[in-house]
């Protein structure tokens, strides 16, 4: 028995997420099949970050136990065969049994794309937000200063989320502008569901101008979800990275190199 | 009656191309159902480019004629509010009389993309042909200096061409690497039926190593389409850019800065 360790980008829009459910078509759904076509036994999948309906992942990572016994380029070439064209295994290797996708991770990195062009781009019509409006930068890093550190994310918190505390650490927010597109780059030791995406409401409503900064330190001591604004589309959502400790990452981030330049994030 | 002008990108991938055919969506009908809804009154309009099943614009250009009485704002909102997300009306504005869309162009500058990294892009599986081998810019970049100038494309003619004749000048052939991405800009005074898809067929032959320079050469001076490779997909290639003369261009070439960054072209 050997574990794998992969990584998957996939373009979220036509699956209902990341998670298994009986008469859909989720991410884990579509890897497990085309994995356990090539291990020729059934193949379970475990992913650093559960991504929502319609959330894109540049890098996703994933482990998985088979016995089969197959070369990495096998992997490679029969999965992506067998994988729909939206979603791709970008490299896989073997890992020690003690790393686990979810478990091992530090933390997550995600990115918000915003289309702030005067007409959307048709191109990236389900891959980025377009918000036409006028869009401070200045001010959208500033709400996310505001919220850097440990606190109760209560207020972004959807209430479905599943988590046992509403704690978490935000560690980065970076508001990088290339032309007509905003990256928004959120990372934090984990998140509660649709956290990202209720701070974008926030911060674009800062952004646009329609709220003060003081608003996104307002709704974050609030501690409830009714001080926040709407939850932003899926649609600009990427999990972007997932970070490991220095020990398991000199395994295999060498890997990543090749596909740095999906989607220029 | 106003005589407009205006530039449309839209994603190629799920259009019958570009003509009104029957039970048949394509680009043209549904430009002319959201500029008829906004006019109120059927409009008919004409392109610059008849671009086939799968081809994609950054611009593609187009003239109508209207009675209506609407701004170049109501005309922008209200086609880009009735037009599918994969297809944007990018300017309008009024132009001469005598302006025509089609045989007012001097030239036509087409794109095709190359996605050449090892493991395909999910997000642009239908925004550019993975091409997983080597390839070597030099040598594409060689295979279309051969064909510069004025000559007889039959070698590049699809049977179907309804074309008089197989004469066309071939401009420019600029091929520019980013990364993992190849661009081959083709610019022709006018196009001979699935030409530029005939020609990238050769040019990949070439590119690939699996046949020499030469080869270019001994394939157009064939002047036999059974000469030359396969007619190579449509998913990479863009229409990017029509060519006017000087008094018409000036009349609409400061409305195009916006849309400079529309996929990177």
């Amino acid at each position: 028995m050997t574990k794998w360790v992969a990584a998957l980008a996939y373009v979220g829009s036509t699956y209902s997420g990341w998670q298994k459910q009986p008469n859909k078509t989720t991410i884990q759904s579509v890897t497990e099949n085309a994995l356990s076509r090539i291990a020729n036994h059934a193949v379970e999948i475990f992913c650093a970050g559960r991504t929502d309906s319609g959330v894109h992942a540049s890098e996703q990572i994933i482990h998985f136990n088979s016995s089969a016994d197959r070369t990495v380029e096998q992997w490679l070439r029969g999965a992506n065969t067998c994988l729909p064209k939206t979603v791709r295994l970008l490299w896989i290797r073997p890992i020690g049994e003690d790393f686990h996708a979810r478990f091992s991770a530090t933390a997550r990195h995600y990115i918000y794309l915003i289309d702030n062009g005067p007409v959307s781009n048709p191109f990236m019509h389900n891959q980025a937000l377009w918000v036409p409006n006028p869009i401070s930068d200045g001010c959208l890093q500033k709400v996310g200063s505001q919220w850097l550190g440990e606190h109760d994310f209560t207020s972004f918190r959807d209430s479905q989320c599943q988590s046992a505390h509403p704690r978490r650490r935000l560690l980065d927010w970076q508001v990088d502008r290339k032309g007509r597109y905003v990256y928004v780059h959120v990372v934090a030791n984990a998140f509660l569901h649709h956290m990202v995406r209720n701070m974008m409401g926030v911060a674009l409503m800062v952004g646009r101008g329609k709220k003060t900064v003081d608003f996104a330190s307002d709704v974050l001591r609030a501690r409830s979800r009714s001080a926040a604004c709407e939850t932003i589309s899926s649609c600009g959502l990427y999990l972007h990275k997932v970070y490991y400790p220095e020990s398991w990452a000199g395994c295999f981030s060498n890997q990543k190199s090749h596909f740095n330049s999906l989607r220029g994030l």
